[in-house]
């Protein structure tokens, strides 16, 4: 049980190597935000059923690139039902300039996810353009889930080859 | 919004590739469990801190081997507070053969992790068999929270190559 091996942060100040730093941008979630769109928009059919809420009721539309020093690593659309969200979250919410993820953490939400369907779609003009790819890609759906309501449905797609063999 | 994409699922009944195959198994969590060992035991200083409880109170302790198809992927060592989990998961959480992850969804438990620590260490004999390597090791603790209380204490580990340089 005991702390056996040296902290990461104080090994890298001794050697920074290109792959230990790939490795801790993803374990730390050193990333950042382009935004593509961003804006408040009434619920339509099948977006209210999406988030779970009427038609006619306000939805937070966000459409971003998660992208590490400027590599897209991954494309999101999430609808967020800002209501239902933590009170204190609401304007970083809004803001959109930190990733949903880490607005979990940030505000220490107890949460769960469901995944409802992932499959393999071909890239659009828009992702073909931000990824310089036009190999497949692989997308995933789901809600983030708070006190038994939906608080945000997501979209996220990013090409296939980014999964290695081994992971 | 439109559901564009095939599902990945009817996909695969008409092709299955290995790479496609490798990224849903990561993506739908197709791993078993390898028990190393599991048992109740007294919480001593170090442990009791560790999931904030007092010492001597019980702890269920869980060590296994998270892999696909016989291929280690992660190490975990558990430390649970069984009284804090949901009354309906304890028998499954005690029985061992389900990930803690997926016990997580399969009981809808909304909580949150919290990372303690990340680290690099060289490992041990066991890890050392079981993995058959002795590369440096990536290691992080982390507690999982639920209702403000810790209800477990993990800690993962796993070679540093099994991360590719794009992820």
């Amino acid at each position: 049980m005991k702390f056996e091996g040296k902290i990461v942060e104080n090994k890298l100040n001794k050697r920074v190597e290109g792959s230990i730093t790939a490795i801790l941008d993803v374990l730390y979630g050193k990333v950042s935000i382009f935004t593509l769109s961003r804006h408040f928009e009434k619920a339509n059919q099948d977006t209210s059923e999406l988030v779970d809420i009427d038609e006619g009721e306000e939805i937070n539309y966000r459409e971003v690139i998660i992208h590490r020093r400027g590599q897209p690593l991954i494309y999101a659309l999430s609808l967020i039902v800002l209501d239902r969200c933590k009170e204190e979250a609401r304007q970083d919410i809004i803001d959109g300039e930190i990733p949903l993820g880490k607005l979990l953490k940030k505000y220490k939400v107890e949460s769960r996810r469901e995944i409802q369907h992932i499959y393999i779609e071909k890239p659009n003009a828009t992702l073909k353009e931000l990824f310089k790819t036009s190999e497949d890609f692989i997308s995933r759906n789901y809600v983030v889930i708070e006190n038994e309501e939906v608080t945000l449905w997501t979209k996220e797609s990013f090409p296939i080859s980014y999964f290695s063999d081994k992971m």
